[in-house]
């Protein structure tokens, strides 16, 4: 970390911040020109509050010369992770196709979704039982019924399942729950990554709404520091201006994380736009960036589910997005 | 809520539509004119999923003329609402003067500080002991024994106690604090905003980072669904492209949810703003908008602080600051 | 024009709202219900203020049944347009490869990059002369001879010309360009795009910084109703909160774009990323989800150029961004 | 300014960066530690172009120490400007309430806009001539006219006029307006600020709806740079996620900007929040927190105005909002 110090501060103050530095285990190495004075700090800064120390009136700017975050960070890791999903894989070349409906209704819809994305080439299902709505009043969910109905599609097709945690008390009905996923309005419920650092099982954690690339890897951070390095991310899509797609989709996430980290980066086109129409365009961009895998939804009988929705595909629909995304999988590995 | 039905759509489909929405107990209005179809649905609407109907493909646009926010809606409760903390008022010409530092360090800072800005006017004492941090490698606060000497400086002071919540399993720990404080990153934790509606004691909910004005109505919501209508809302800045303040404080906030809402509004200027130097103009413009309270970090002893920062303001700036708002506060209610 | 009239509202006032509007030569449809008088505006809306009558104090709220851009508007013309530039063409199957300089720096520098992207494949060369600076200090561009210097590069190599228009005044300079270019701080100077509403040569215009895509197809139709049909419309990034990119590209925008409008999509991954590094992932993804063209920055010779930077492939990185670009563009058109 | 080198950068290509910076007549100042090369650059580095060297990928980053706007710095100029209009002032201690129609409209109109509101204490006049619309549709503004009819109410009024300026080929036609507007479209059109630069008339330079505090400076710098050191800047709102304000107003600029500058401030509460009730608790905050003035729209004859609008006060209106702020202006000047 480099801290620049303002002109004309007292040298007694340097003294000061040099000595409080130091008192936590770090080693400074101070440079004083013409025009400023420059403290470099070596040693594990990562524990330093940079915040904090940006906000001393003393202070003109601070630079970190090496990322907060460690667990995920790729220059401690520079081969790619590979995440086990039952008998899948995810990162490193092996390419997740994640998809089902937005909610578990009933037995019929989530088995029925299952095969058809099955034979359409999933990898994984998923479905959603508790679900965060930002009205009370709306749908919250089957909860534990729609996790017993998502581990007999599992039972039936073979498909690992993916399905969204809110409550760290519901972990035990998580138990045959393939992968974990953590929503976007919870990326930073740091008390519920706490405790997914404290399994094993794969966390899928969604960006939040106005977060940075780097918050992102800082509560990947969280689970990976109780020692679960099982992580997936997911970008799902900022919030802008725009009015026309639901979010704003960052495909640059992709390079850029996968540059910062070695963890597996999939891409959520339907959440991100919120129109069925612009979720195949961008799940073929999404593939042709590198992602990892997608995550798509897919409901079985539009004009009676709950969630017909504006941004869920019909099953031969996507079985035309998977067939097309397999195609364009297969030239950008040709490419290499 | 208005439905504009998409130009050439089948009446066949729309037919379904209307049966859709009249098996969920709500009557509807239909209105044919040259080139369009309106659907006026009557009822309560409320539990009408939004995103989903203005989703579905022969559906042009949605317009709600009733909001999803019933609770927390002025149009339902004409009169503002008056919260009680201990022997202080919040509220409807009560105005709260939240201070306190950041996080609770030690017993001599915490009360050390209560008594000083207790003489220069503050009416409840804020402090953090469980600290939501980007980084896991950060200080995370004093905890349980944070709370215990948060109690131990109201006994001395008398203040009434605001802290923050992260897991509603701590909540007996919060038996004896007044105010329970909802942070940004956990505006959208559904869960714990349940369990908070179990309870009858005043919430302080912050707005999120990028969260609308109508989204913080509808937490306040999940809150007030569960029977706590003491909820006081908190404008603490949202997040930008400007980098000059860490966030950017929304101060037409206060106006428009006076407008919405019966709910009492607060600001946070240090916060939102990240720089001590702003924290007195902030303040003094919050309060001339018509904030119901201010709630502002102060510490004791800048140089030795774990949190000695940018945004807060040592017991002598933060007199002068709480003199001159009571001042502005006082022209403002004389102009009436 | 949907107009929801609050509730509660005089007879009267809606009567003076209704006669208002049809003093413009439109009609209305009204429909009251129980709790609320609609009035469908029928007509040509597009010069109807939306922005006006929403704020109007008795008006709930507006809902545009149909969209206020009407050249550019795919409704009134469903088939893709083709731009021609010299002999290539752009839309509707056409692919453009626009690359070259940041800015024009010599003779040397341009004709030798103009060589190698069009061996590369490039079918139009890029190049600023007037360059838009944050800085009054900051390089400004070779202007006048700038703009020699890329005729001489189109003589040289036959490729076509794309170059920046800051002033109108200019025009006379641009007689020979093929491809004049209205950069994203000019999306909305309104007087630069009349004025090339009056020639016939194509405009690229960029996307705002913070603008939405109805707001960049209003723009377009400056330049329209002028009776210049010939825009071509860019993607570069929006400016959001997000700082590892130097914007946030907003790939959603080419299915939205080709839904709303007819006129041709290219995306600058360049500009958008700020990053080396991202414009190849950033270019495959683009061209995966069907834009119509990229405009891609090259430099011939990076440590001494004046814009040596973090943006700028070399001719050689260049190569394989096209012959990768060119690959996918293959599969997508494979796949239909 | 500071550059930090990346970690195990060749000696080499660190000494071809310094002979780079070198070359333009700057000093460097090098400092190699255990982890890091760090480059202090001496002289005047705002000719040095930030973005180009951060780009650079052997740097890790880049810090200034020094802001790149000189003119209109505090750091070089410590006492607030007085910009002088008429026989009014603005800055350092001079508050100005400008107040005046959106669009100018008829000599009836502006003449009594005018007498109204000069009776209620306002100091200039505004009116809108030359009209920036989205849509080409829309009205454009009574234009040359429009500039006659506002000097008309200036002789009857004595209020000096304050209008917006579109086209710097219009500038004859502003040879008697006191003060020229740049819109917040306009204000990175760098042709139009270095014409104003050219003058010796106050330039009133609106924020754009996504520029950062530091780009706003450096347009004034444009202005600045060519001689005409009258410029006033203006926050009007930038652009964000929220939706129950049209712009959200960031307050927070007026003490950042007051200690980033000497330059007066004015706010625009009219146009930031869209909606005339807000308008009147905005112009208090913005008074509060130290602007040297505000900008407010206000209409004659609500009914029929064309631009009856959202944001516009009627007279009487406006008269309450003027005593207001000149009270919380008084009491925020004795408070010192």
């Amino acid at each position: 970390m480099i801290i620049i110090v303002k002109q004309n501060t007292k040298e007694e103050r340097i003294r000061d911040l040099i000595a409080w530095i130091e008192s936590q285990n770090l080693r400074t190495h101070v440079s004083s020109g013409d025009y400023t004075t420059i403290i470099g700090v070596i040693g594990d800064t990562s524990k330093l509050d940079e915040e904090l120390i940006s906000g001393l009136d003393i202070v003109e700017g601070v630079k970190r010369v090496s990322e907060p975050f460690k667990s995920s960070n790729r220059k401690f890791h520079p081969q790619d992770s590979v995440i086990s999903v039952g008998d899948q894989k995810i990162g490193a070349g092996h390419f997740a196709m994640i998809a089902g409906p937005c909610s578990v209704e009933s037995r019929e819809q989530i088995i029925s979704v299952a095969k058809s994305v099955k034979a359409a080439g999933a990898t994984m299902l998923r479905g959603g039982a508790f679900k965060p709505r930002t009205s009370p009043y709306d749908f919250q969910g089957l909860k534990a019924d729609g996790i017993e109905l998502l581990l007999e599609a599992k039972r039936e097709t073979g498909l690992p399942i993916v399905t969204e945690i809110m409550n760290a008390n519901h972990l035990p009905l998580f138990e045959d729950v393939d992968v974990i996923q953590v929503g976007a309005r919870n990326m930073q419920n740091f008390e519920l990554l706490k405790e997914l650092g404290r399994i094993r099982k794969p966390v899928l954690l969604k960006r939040g709404l106005a977060n940075t690339l780097k918050e992102l890897l800082m509560s990947a951070e969280y689970v990976m520091a109780g020692g679960n390095e099982n992580v997936i991310l997911c970008e799902r899509g900022v919030r802008t201006f725009e009015t026309t797609t639901r979010n704003t989709l960052d495909l640059s996430a992709v390079p850029a994380l996968h540059e910062l980290t070695h963890l597996p980066v999939v891409v959520d086109p339907s959440h991100a736009t919120g129109v069925a129409r612009y979720v195949k365009p961008m799940a073929l961009a999404a593939t042709a960036c590198g992602a990892d895998g997608l995550i798509i939804e897919v409901h079985n009988d539009p004009p009676h589910a709950l969630c017909d929705g504006a941004q869920s595909l019909r099953p031969e629909q996507f079985e035309d997005v998977a067939r097309c995304v397999f195609q364009i999988r297969q030239t950008v590995q040709q490419l290499g």
